[in-house]
């Protein structure tokens, strides 16, 4: 298999800690792709990625793979162990439940106030716009606070165990210090649990 | 097991619609939470739906799923037949991956959109932002008019065949309405795809 991967960009770090996490990024063979030069925007590029996102998973039989989280789910079906993803209806539901809270209610309303406030993304979402950069901040912020008081009585975000929504809600504290904003920092619950991650080797492997 | 239900609401007709597609509307009792008049805001609510979100599905041991994906991940896991996620690794993943698709490149922009251009939102998104609801429409459009492009090769969205990624796509065509913008009229596969669905007995039922 082979994955189309730019470091450092959230999206594609999701599949990567996903692999690492299943003691597998050595199953994929990786080629960097440069979003910076936009070579996910290249006519070839599309055609294993028609909407130019990355990552992409091609399978042997070359079928192509886009959306981060479907490709964990593929992942997940060919390398069960660890679960990651939910081992029964309802475990698999509560995990999703909270990705999807982590990914619609966190990452996505940073994502939207780093757009349309910073000024290296100025260029991209031309013109920006302070309303929705004040108001996805304020998304964000409040989400964030709201997960801190759900560590304080938890030590993983779903279904008390290590899951994909651990692996999202770090991919997007890590992505939030774009905007220099640490939730891991500003709130204790959140720095114990992401100290508890970091020490995880899926995080450094 | 317990439905928390506001019909006209797209993302609880997700869960209605797949309910139905399974054959299973009747294996819950459906309570009417009225949107409008703010009743998921209540306090009593919340114990339920601690982001005030509808739907919730209320187990028989009490777990409260929101998140209308989670909750259809949940009947999938119990009511197995039809199969609408998917029935191997890959299969789920085509299906997962086009109903991100859908969701997050058609629903999700669309929403914004509604809500930061309908004189109806303006109280609820106050300020509303003229700038992001253009970029939104645009968004919405232009993936609507790629949609169609596939399903001129496609009778459905995903791996082939019927799955929770056309139910998506088809809540997300009805809500369009409320901007008065009918993808199924404006395009011609789409509208044949929408015309096969509706003439399934899931839609009327």
């Amino acid at each position: 298999m082979k994955l189309y991967h730019s470091p450092k960009a959230p999206n594609p770090e999701r599949v990567t800690l996903f692999l690492k996490a299943k003691g597998k990024l050595d199953a994929v063979e990786i080629e960097e792709i440069s979003i910076m030069q936009q070579e996910h925007k290249s006519e070839d590029y599309r055609k294993l990625s028609p909407f130019a996102q990355v990552p992409v998973l091609v399978l042997e039989d070359g079928t192509c793979l886009t959306e981060s989280r479907a490709i964990c789910t593929y992942l997940e079906g060919i390398f069960p162990e660890p679960n990651l993803m939910g081992a029964d209806a309802k475990e698999k539901a509560l995990i999703e439940m909270w990705d999807r809270r982590v990914e619609l209610m966190f990452f996505m309303p940073f994502a939207a106030w780093f757009r349309n406030s910073h000024p290296a993304m100025a260029a991209l979402e031309d013109p920006q716009c302070e309303v929705t950069a004040q108001k996805s901040e304020r998304s964000a912020r409040s989400f964030v606070k709201r997960l801190d008081g759900h560590l304080a009585e938890n030590d993983f975000i779903a279904a008390g165990r290590f899951s994909i929504a651990d692996i999202t809600a770090y991919v997007a504290c890590g992505f939030a210090g774009v905007m220099k904003w640490q939730p891991h920092e500003e709130f204790e619950h959140i720095g114990r649990w992401h100290k508890r991650l970091s020490d995880m080797s899926f995080a450094s492997a």
